[in-house]
């Protein structure tokens, strides 16, 4: 199987660069040939007055907001390039969509690079694109960066810690801790595309079949539920874990019982192919486009309505619901009527996903 | 020589660990495993409301403010641990003194780890504890984390980046363009402490002295210097490429030239002996807690004499002046009486220095 290049539109190729070029040691000393890398291959992708400004810090104004989200998250992904992303694009998407969790319009985004010595500066150039449309698109702005280098055999290529902000509207109180007896559990899309299709990318398991990972900013989607939608209690991604391992964080901390229903779940015939032939569950496996959001029952069919105008929100189901017992539990209602414990994943799936 | 522990007082030391603990895939699941080692080891470190709530954002309030620095670092240095201070110190400090550098105040910071498979966990312990000392002295507050493992082989211990975001206050404008003939240039200590600590702890120089690193928070400090004088032009911390790199990237912004006395730049004995050992220039060794002040020159006094009552500014000094032509040039007036051209570093002199 071969890896296919990310499906991503709208390239901004700039500076010609040598398929010969590899990074060094130097482009991680702060020096000349740092501030060359900087010119050369991130300027002209990230380019903003913040960052063009060349300090060791960016401003950026408040605009009278009285909270700030603030989220960060180390990117470790392998393969780099997957069908339907790269570790660029799940950079920015990543950690725009855990600021916009709390109800939050992420603003700006910092990115912090570790390259492997020796890593090919036409792909860093084809990530930093990638970076650019995925900010683009989530209307954020790269504020700040950092590039480091490592020798040779100390690192995997390239990881990318990035970490948002965004200001919360008033009046928006969304977490974890709020779900209540009585709310409905609803999902944006189908479950586990991502996770199977950075497993398909790594061509040694004999997967035929192509999936593409659901890699994608989820904030406008969510800017237009807060804003419709008053009484949203909680919105989480089911990222690391999958689904089934988010429930639980939330049960556990609104000491609710979560109980889906395993046939209103969406899944991509595909993925519960590659699913079955693995061994995979897909309420376990990660996902980097979905949200899971719980709103009191009434206004289920309004929330669901709402996602259905956006298109990383068309296959939005209602699951499941909110109870009271039994408490810090997650129940699946499975496909013959039975219930089952659906607990926190233990140990480690899928390695480096994301 | 033997690498010394941190010195580093008042260990917040919590949960018994076994020395025998080591980091396995799990701990970078999402799942249980993740969940445990954050109970485990950060949270009796790091905890406060924001990080407790266990979202996957943290909400930090604006009081407000009307404009937020955010700077952001990779921290790769090698040995971790090394005289005067670690990886977690490093990290803390680090971006707590990019973010005061715009003069603002640092509030919270996020922490993202990349550890490699088999990493002692008692050794992610002690840096947690050092981090968490760091944070206190600098009076910020780890908001956010991540944690990611990859396989043995793919990274080299543990990389951690930061993320700092602070509040400049109103009438504030310090950067690396505003430095204008005529301004004065002050350094807060001595040359090259970093660095040399970091590399004698390397161990394979047949380096014999200790040599500790400057690493340290700087932001109470420059709150005082904002605080009292209101015409800083330029803070800057000379970091990577050190005093050398950094005065040419101002002169650069600010198209002017900085002539500065090599005679009046405080560099320690042991540190002077080593770089002329090995043929470094203490120049352009990195610093982690020196800080560049530029100020009109009538101010110049005034500002040593605030920076002289902090054990961070004790060695502060006027070391030159900044001028109109040759513009985006630093000069060094040497012993002899001649000058010459102090270049930014090009390559790469000290590897995983920071």
């Amino acid at each position: 199987m071969t890896i296919n290049p990310p499906s991503i539109e709208g390239a901004v190729c700039p500076v010609p660069l040598s398929h010969n070029d590899q990074i060094v040691m130097g482009h991680g000393s702060g020096g000349r040939m740092t501030q060359d890398l900087i010119r050369k291959v991130f300027q002209p992708y990230f380019s903003n007055p913040a960052l063009d400004a060349n300090n060791d810090f960016a401003i950026v104004n408040v605009n009278n907001a009285k909270r700030i989200a603030i989220s960060t998250d180390a990117h470790i992904v392998s393969p780099i390039f997957f069908p339907g992303g790269d570790i660029g694009r799940l950079a920015i998407c990543g950690t725009v969509n855990d600021v916009a969790m709390s109800g939050a319009d992420p603003v700006a985004i910092t990115a912090s690079f570790i390259i492997e010595e020796g890593f090919p500066t036409a792909d860093l150039a084809r990530i930093a694109n990638s970076m650019a449309i995925a900010a683009k698109e989530a209307n954020v702005f790269i504020a700040a960066g950092d590039t480091k280098v490592v020798e040779k055999g100390k690192a995997d290529g390239i990881f990318i810690s990035t970490t948002g902000i965004g200001f919360i509207p008033e009046g928006v109180n969304i977490g974890g801790k709020n779900a209540v007896a009585g709310d409905a559990v609803i999902i944006s899309g189908s479950m586990g595309d991502h996770g199977m299709a950075v497993l398909a990318a790594r061509g040694d398991l004999g997967l035929e079949m192509q999936i593409n990972s659901d890699v994608a900013p989820l904030n406008s989607m969510i800017h237009q539920l807060v804003h419709e939608i008053k009484e949203i209690h909680v919105l989480r991604d089911p990222t690391r874990g999958g689904l089934a391992t988010t429930l639980n964080e939330i049960a556990n901390q609104s000491s609710v019982n979560i109980t889906v229903d395993e046939t209103s779940i969406p899944v991509k015939s595909s993925v519960a192919s590659a699913c079955e032939l693995l061994g995979f569950d897909p309420l376990y496996v990660a996902n980097e486009g979905k949200l899971i959001v719980i709103v009191p029952e009434k206004l289920a069919p309004r929330t669901i309505e709402i996602l259905h105008r956006f298109d990383y929100g068309k296959e939005a189901a209602l699951i499941g619901t909110v109870n009271r017992e039994p408490k810090s539990r997650v129940l699946l209602r499975t496909q013959i009527g039975s219930n089952r414990i659906l607990d926190v994943m233990a140990g480690e799936m899928l390695p480096r996903i994301c």
